[in-house]
């Protein structure tokens, strides 16, 4: 794979000033943002200014990052309540860009950006381009989603901002990003883990072998995956794939990423958002290295400042490695959105997903269906087979025991044709829930 | 509808340098862009080299406007032939981004832009917003298609330059294009006419007046539409309702627009841009105020350059009216890509649509379906009633006696009910031609 690497790991020169700030420094700009957002944050959102106020914190006791933990949380709860502009900390009209969430789990989260903001989103996905491996003058393909979804014009921004040859494809017409990255020769494809199946599986079933393509970079992100997938992807395509992390409620992607020399987890690019871990029970702050609920402070937005957000997301916080002065978190397998509790026991898809890929003649395209005949919960596991799985006996009883035995539960597993489940366009719907039906 | 006009016609002083050049500055600013721009071309572009050595043409031999009739023609036919980058002008990895045709008819077109490129580009469009009565501060409602086409994020990058809260929606997904429109207050639509049609529809499904909306100003384009549908949007929605247009071998959406406080036309924004008319068969120059096909020559741009692009498209050129310096090109009611030859009878649907739009109970919505029974041309004409309308004989009557009037053949009209044809999310398909199956 390495004679396919468009360069060694990131060379400190080609690193921007952010990045190499050592830890003191690091810590000292974090304290001014923090200061400054919360002081916006209070004077200009009616919100946060009665959070605040309801715990009695007065912007100027916030000495020291540990200050933190007295403020408030914010949830999505809080955002829905102020639909559409009421997180806003400027007016409308200093507001250039709205993102929304589809809403279709209730109303939108809508989040605004000043020209700043939009900017600084830039330098940090070309920062994650980078660190991925891609470099000024690739061809980027980007797959992600345009429209108000943040994936597209995030990547497409930050891809034009390193100086790549952008391509604009957005998700959907599978053959017609097979043609593209044939004839346009892209490096780099930022894309989601589960619609690049998709992509490879159109390839190979036009006799293209993944090996043979020009991409070199896959930047992978707004779903969970596993080091599994990763493994996978990466033995049948030859390029690198790693991790991007974001929500739209902290920025968009772009928030943290893998850098391509460690693939060990993400780093958060801490010189624009604080992250802590929380017990997400009792809300109490945890050590680094525990694992808990991932929460983001943001430190330099200005249109649609973050106090506390809790991402719902499960992870841990570990030492920088590639970049020594940021912290990683480790690679999300879970969010609390997609947990799964079946008589009482947690599973998260990744769970399953992971075991799928340690089966032979079974693919990463699988489905969880949950039912709830006489009042007991039932796991279905659709998952298809790989192109020439004969006989589906061997699979299905190796998968099922897998999860009896690691996870605990009998699942009912169901062996498909290939290309029996429905493909995403972008992310993936691992869980079909049918218990509240 | 004045009242809901954001302002009178758009002050000098809010005009960019360009718009505001004397005829003589312009002349001599277009002798210079295109003295370079052959220049570049012959240089860079293989096609173009032999192209201008096929006529014997040398770049320094150009000395007047008027020699650029000694140019030979670029068509359609020579971008696919040189896909996919053998028409750009630098190299690749100057390119900093890719658009497409969708290629159903063909391979695709495959453009380029370089940084400088997607600058003018959006200054183009900010200039087009303006004069189409938007302004800095506005929210903006985007929703062309975003992606591989141009018209989304050539519209996004210009309202952003403008100064706008730019909503990125992209097209589909009518009922939240509704809420979007609704929950943020946009005053400026940029979309597709047929797709807004489908979009005020739904508002008025839902109970929602469309004269009620925040909107103030629709930028319509992507497809040819007519003064009879602008009467219909305008009166419903209170709206202004402007042309815009563009196509993506020149640049995209931006080449020419529509001045709001003249509605006469649309105004080339000749400092980028040199039109001709030319005969669609000799291939001579027409002098102004000859209907012709229109051919475009591009002054500034410098990844793709194009020398007498054929656009297919008829129309006349004429004085200008609200940026005095600047041609007008009419508002195109036909490109030669959408001419049906009935029987002999040259017809546009836009030909059909004004005259449905003249009949009382009927709908801009409707497809012309042309088969071929016995070897002769049959045109059958399907056309939405308006809600309420129950006898649906008089209006047939009516639109199968105007055609014949007025066009001189004889249509089958069928007068559908509402909402029951396809609605496009972008450019309407009008045509179904079924004789060559």
């Amino acid at each position: 794979m390495t004679d396919r690497f468009l360069g060694e790991a990131c060379p400190v020169e080609l690193q921007d000033a952010g990045e190499r700030l050592s830890v003191d420094e690091l810590r000292a700009r974090q304290l001014a943002g923090l200061q400054a957002t919360v002081r916006t944050a209070y004077e200009n959102v009616p919100h946060y200014r009665a959070a605040l106020d309801g715990v009695g914190f007065v912007p100027d006791e916030l000495k020291s990052l540990a200050d933190l933990s007295r403020l408030p949380f914010t949830s999505k709860h809080d955002l829905r309540e102020n639909y559409p502009f009421g997180m806003f900390a400027v007016p409308r009209t200093d507001v250039v860009r709205v993102h929304a969430s589809s809403g279709t789990t209730g109303r939108p989260t809508v989040v605004g950006y000043t020209r700043a903001d939009i900017d600084n989103w830039a330098d940090l996905i070309a920062r994650s381009i980078r660190a991925a491996g891609g470099r000024a003058g690739d061809v980027c393909h980007v797959a992600y989603g345009y429209g108000l979804f943040t994936g597209g014009l995030g990547a497409h921004y930050g891809a034009e901002r390193l100086g790549c040859t952008v391509v604009p494809v957005s998700g959907g017409m599978t053959e017609r990003q097979v043609d593209l990255i044939r004839d346009f020769g892209a490096q780099i494809i930022m894309v989601t883990p589960s619609y690049f199946l998709a992509i490879m599986d159109e390839m190979i079933a036009r006799g293209i072998d993944p090996r043979e393509t020009s991409l070199r970079v896959g930047i992978f992100g707004a779903e969970p995956w596993t080091e599994q997938m990763r493994t996978e992807v990466e033995s049948r395509t030859g390029m690198h794939a790693v991790d991007i992390y974001g929500l739209s409620e902290v920025m968009g992607p772009g928030v943290a990423q893998e850098c391509v020399e460690t693939k060990d987890g993400l780093h958060i690019w801490e010189d624009h958002f604080y992250p802590e871990i929380i017990d997400p029970v009792t809300g109490e702050v945890l050590p680094d290295g525990s694992e808990g609920e991932l929460v983001f402070t943001t430190l330099t937005k200005e249109a649609f400042p973050v106090l506390r957000y809790r991402t719902r997301d499960l992870t841990r916080l570990l030492p920088g490695t590639a970049r020594p002065g940021m912290r990683r978190m480790e690679k999300i397998t879970g969010r609390t959105d997609d947990l799964m509790i079946i008589r009482g026991v947690n599973v998260f898809p990744t769970q399953i997903e992971e075991l799928i890929l340690t089966v032979e003649g079974l693919t990463p395209h699988y489905l969880c269906t949950l039912t709830r005949p006489n009042r007991l919960d039932e796991l279905t596991v659709q998952v298809e087979a790989a192109p020439g799985l004969t006989d589906h006996s061997p699979a299905a009883n190796a998968l099922t025991h897998l999860i009896k035995r690691r996870i605990g539960i009998t699942a009912r597993v169901e062996i498909l044709q290939p290309h029996a489940l429905e493909r995403s366009l972008g992310k993936a719907k691992r869980i079909n829930d049918q218990r509240n039906r």
